[in-house]
């Protein structure tokens, strides 16, 4: 079919698919292929109303919370509930493929698109952005998977390069992508603004053939993110099939084909991937309109599922609606909801709720709620409006304090440069705890903020992040009890903007970000090193408690477990709880980070209840990225498998054995002298030869310092009389035992 | 003269010159070339007894203690001194050339060659190191700077790649070796053993020829650490002119020659520096003997410079030996004395001093001196030993306990795994300090040792670092208050292990050892994140105090001043002081170390008496280097010239302005809408640019936050309706300031 299709398109027709037909579509050639709308939306649709300008106003969508609460619920089925209705909504306003998920790696607190990214761990990451892709291809719409790849900040994010090693790239920045790729097989990625190791990620060869579609096997569409191809020809013979948005230079193509500086196969490639973009998104429906009550549920839903309890104390929350209390509910943010973030995600809600509205609505007869806003928007101190709310706080036996970043402070295309909530509402916390000895702060923000400023100053304190339309209502649902509070971070909370290992490197300088603390990111960095934090990684309280019992350890073949778990809800609600399961290794000095997740499932358990956990590991799941081998290795040993309620709360673990991915590496002469003695082969020739030469060092007479020094030199390096070895004598031990002898050879 | 020698050689007599004779010496040439002998040597000599072999017993020489306590001296005169007496020596015993000084960088406290460097610090390793070279070369001798380059570590040192951003190598790692080269002149250079960056430093010709030839004008001769040259061929087209030791593979270069594959004038090149050694080395007197005994006491001076008092609380020291007091030496270092290191270094000393003697010798008659040996040298725990030194402490008034490292933890070829003292050691601190409340710890260790774990139960602590053969009485001398401890760290001592900033990377996996921490290694870490230490960089206390006052500036030229501040002893002995200079940024988040070294001075002062320490500054002090423009940069601003006594105890301050090195960059298609905007000549094309476009923008309307996303985009995206560019708007801007649009233009 497709092929077909391509014979009746000219060279020059072929050129023109490989660029966008208008800002937000495809070309369209003839009555052969249509234009394709596409649309951002990670977390809801922005559907430009007119259809050829970058910056046209959107037709309004559910705005669903963003991907940082998404993530927060460890909840797949959700997210994969949410990535339906948003298809839903395209299917109505006629978008057959959504710019979304974004799964980047957080690497600092600071990246201004922390709030459409999940996690600093891509396990998390991975996951939830499988369940996005799948929730939205499940209608045919499709799934545009970014920011391939390494775009972890927005500081020059069109020309920096992401300078990293290439074992940090495949087990931290890449697998996230890995896994969505194989798992939930996205119809489109797109490349990122920026370059990889020097190279721009939208004319990298290695990224967009070599690793996405030759080793991971993803077989559809690559287009470029808005504006970041500078090299039409370059990209397209990278692999990028299609450049967003259109610029006027398909002829480029053309010339080059003429010129013979590109394949004319890779023009009809990329021609065909469009295609067959239009084949598969044809087969999603059209829809007249969407239930918005529902979605707004849905959303609401979602809200409800990704804000985290840090902490209560003397079990503050939750608040007795029926109850003869007063709270105060005082910050502006109660009334002007903080719900999403600033840029290309940025959606024309549905409706909004508040949170004061929503609260007011579920409070019984009895409560009586009073409200100061405490603080303007536009960050300046306002002794009146402090005063104000002091006065209120007084009164109440309650306050509910609603602080969080200022809208312009989390946005595409600029990223923090601290983490400080504004100094207005950390003098707000002092002030109003002073008058109230009762304080639950609710937070609002799309990327991690510190709290050890004033978190001494609240009982309670609530991390909503950014709650997207519904939020309002959601935090009344959580407050008064009504829904228990089941989110788990994703992200560590350092205590100190400095702790942050990328610190001394984000976001770099001169054109580069050395990604110097390589694969230690987040919790890999502060639990390997035992560095306090606020919260750690995977850290979030419920109204009820959990029990955890009866780990056990399955093998189920070579190099596969299944471990199980069983959860009691030892409380007296209904709650859910955020089953975490860690891989450890046990080393003198470390070669990778303390432990990492490999596994979660949340479990909804009524009071007494119990639930099994259970997980599948995998020779993967213990593997390490070797850059010399190309691959990827299992080194035999222990490891520990954890189960826990965060990376900092384990309940139980259990020693496992492995018998690692039984390769020896081959011995060449460069291989050392230990090497060839630990060799199961090559030891016994070796010392055979040295048995055979009496003049040659026997090797148990050695000093043991000056053999422990020894052991570790090239093989080659012995060519004289110490072990009786020339090169002859060293090339035939090598191709004794296989190997080849380098090119460097004497 | 070198060229008409040349002449008389054939290639094959050429290419024999550019490898050894023997292990210890180069190769003759009838009667045209002699024999240079090379040692081992830093810090005394290892003149090889029989010429031929590479581990044959050496000849006695005065062992001076090691760079790691010649740095702490931070006394360049007394350095030079030890550098012509060890020249003395090599006239003596026929030594050519010596090969030291060491002046790598201190990465992490574990690499075992610790003690061979001078400091975590390029500035304190370039000045030390330029003084040995003056020292030696003083009497025509010879000097083998090494290693080079970014051989930080022991482990897989013969294959592993050092990965080191060339910032961190210009900033970091390569400026002790370009001041010495500069200003010293060795007459050769000794290339590592490692990769840097994936390219064998021994065929590394950005590093031996382009940066050490064509950028510092080094003009001697490069030869190969022992065994470190895969590839002849490729190792002297990169600029290695003599491998070392000989293997029989100079014909590999006769062939390559034939064969075309190397150029027949780089064999002429390489030989021709040999005779030009030659000549040079020439020059150098012979002596028949030295004076044993003055080497003896300038080693002694040394061991007396180098030592750091780390702590001294209630001034327990020194101990008046003239008192009547009870003083019990325990520790069996101080009559088994640790002094030097192991492996190549290692010297057969002239005599050798112990500090139990030098204490009794020092003694007067009415003190009581014991002595236990506490624990026994093969790191066992001896509860029979733990228990007479208790019974020793209990009836003593003070306890000098001598501590240390095993010998066989500081070697070449092996790096260290931990930071602390055997467990024996440090139980037996808790025992003697239980049994007598006045301890002063001696220490006698080549590089760092965790304090955390015993230091609350010592009053006083004396690092002695490797003393040297005359270390002994050097520990009585200042035990005893003959001499006043004056020297300081040249290495930060960390709390934990794992707040080195190389522990993560240290010593790399896989073949590489990727220096992620840049150039934050030691202080450069520690003091830009506030992370606590044990004892700063720069710290050592005296039996007197200095205050510091006056300090001014004077402006001299562009880019240069004159700092001098005025120190005075207030305490009442005789004391000297290491003045420190840093040059310190304020940045709201860091691109660079929060201060670096940049000067010091050691002053001498009486009792009450005052010194003026002058300093020299000039535009490279507050240079960075980038990499984008291959050169160091002098941003305009403002800075802060610190004067103190150690990394955190700065004493006096004062902020300077630098109109920065006068350069805008140019600006090309790619340089940013913010860049352009910024640009005094750009910004004003640009603007009247937009001015003339009714359609354009007008950035005046432009919302901030849209404005401030926008400025980071580079001009050639603007390529559109936007700012009413198009491709050929944009050529002729950049053509007007003068800049090239790049390649990749539309």
């Amino acid at each position: 079919m497709t092929s077909e299709q391509l014979a009746h398109l000219s060279l020059n027709e072929q050129a023109s698919l490989t660029s966008g037909g208008t800002a937000w579509s495809t070309a369209p050639v003839r009555d052969v292929v249509r234009a394709l709308n596409v649309s951002d939306g990670p977390h809801g649709l922005r559907r430009t109303i007119e259809d050829g300008s970058l910056f046209a106003p959107s037709a309004p969508a559910t705005c669903y919370p963003p991907a940082v609460t998404m993530g927060s619920s460890w909840d797949p089925d959700l997210v994969r509930r949410i990535g339906a209705a948003v298809a839903r909504e395209a299917c109505a306003l006629k978008v057959d493929v959504v710019l979304g998920p974004g799964v980047n790696i957080k690497r600092s607190p600071l990246c201004g698109r922390n709030f459409e990214y999940f996690s600093e761990d891509p396990h998390v990451s991975g996951v939830m952005g499988a369940a996005v892709v799948d929730g939205i291809q499940s209608l045919g719409v499709g799934a545009c998977l970014k920011h391939f790849a390494v775009n972890n900040q927005e500081t020059d994010r069109m020309r920096v390069s992401a300078d990293v090693d290439e074992r940090t790239l495949r087990e931290l920045y890449l697998p996230a992508f890995e896994h969505i790729v194989r798992e939930a097989k996205p119809y489109a990625v797109m490349s990122s603004y920026n370059r990889v190791n020097g190279v721009p990620a939208s004319e990298h060869p290695w990224l967009l053939t070599q690793v996405l579609r030759e080793e991971w096997g993803f077989d559809g569409l690559v287009m470029s993110d808005w504006g970041a191809v500078d090299d039409r020809v370059a990209s397209l013979a990278a692999g990028l099939d299609l450049q967003m948005p259109p610029n006027g230079t398909d002829d480029q193509i053309t010339a080059a084909v003429e010129e013979g500086r590109l394949d004319r196969e890779a023009v009809a490639t990329a021609a065909a991937r469009l295609l067959q973009l239009q084949e598969r998104v044809d087969r999603a429906p059209h829809f007249d309109g969407w239930d918005v009550d529902a979605h707004h549920e849905l959303a609401r839903e979602a809200a409800r599922a990704g804000a985290v309890l840090l902490k209560n104390d003397g079990a503050l929350l939750p608040i007795d609606p029926a109850s003869r209390l007063k709270v105060a509910v005082i910050g502006e943010f109660a009334r002007t909801p903080r719900y999403q973030g600033q840029g290309s995600s940025r959606v024309v809600p549905t409706r909004l709720d508040t949170a004061w509205e929503a609260l007011r609505k579920a409070a019984g007869p009895e409560l009586q709620l009073t409200f100061a806003p405490g603080f303007s928007l536009d960050d300046t101190t306002d002794p009146a409006l402090a005063e104000e709310a002091v006065t209120c706080a007084a009164d109440a036996d309650v306050v509910l304090l609603f602080l969080g970043l200022p809208d312009a402070s989390e946005t595409e295309g600029q990223d923090r440069t601290h983490i400080r909530l504004p100094s207005a509402q950390v003098e707000l916390v002092h002030l109003v705890a002073a008058a109230c000895p009762q304080v639950a702060v609710v937070l609002a923000n799309g990327s991690t903020v510190s709290v050890s400023e004033w978190q001494d100053h609240a009982q309670a304190v609530l991390e909503t992040w950014l709650g997207g339309q519904a939020g309002g209502s959601a935090v009344a649902d959580l407050v008064f009890g009504a829904c228990n509070p089941s989110g788990k971070l994703t992200e560590s909370i350092p205590l100190r903007l400095q702790d942050v290992p990328s610190y001394l490197h984000f976001p770099g300088q001169d054109g580069h970000t050395v990604h110097g603390e390589g694969r230690y990111v987040g919790y890999r960095h502060y639990d390997t090193l035992d560095v306090p934090v606020a919260y750690p990684f995977g850290h979030g309280l419920s109204y009820t408690t959990f029990a955890y019992r009866d780990l056990a350890v399955e093998e189920t073949g070579v190099n596969e477990w299944t471990v199980s778990v069983t959860v009691t809800n030892t409380g007296t609600r209904h709650g859910e709880e955020v089953v975490q399961l860690y891989v450890a290794f046990d080393e003198p000095h470390p070669t990778r980070p303390r432990h990492e997740l490999r596994g979660f499932t949340k479990l909804a358990l009524a009071p007494g209840s119990s639930r099994q956990a259970r997980f599948r590991l995998t020779g993967r799941d213990l593997a390490w990225y070797s850059a010399q081998r190309g691959g990827w290795r299992i080194d035999p040993g222990t490891f520990t498998v954890e189960v826990g309620s965060s990376s900092r709360d384990i309940r139980l673990h259990t020693v496992l054995y492995t018998r690692g991915d039984g390769h020896t590496e081959a011995l060449t002469e460069q291989s050392s002298l230990g090497e060839w003695l630990d060799h199961p082969v090559g030891g016994k020739l070796l010392r055979e030869r040295l048995d055979a030469h009496p003049g040659a060092v026997r090797l148990d007479d050695v000093d043991p310092m000056a053999l422990a020094a020894a052991v570790q030199i090239p093989l080659v390096k012995f060519d004289g009389p110490t072990l009786g070895l020339d090169p002859d004598a060293i090339r035939a031990l090598v191709a004794a035992v296989g190997g080849e002898a380098g090119a460097g050879a004497a």
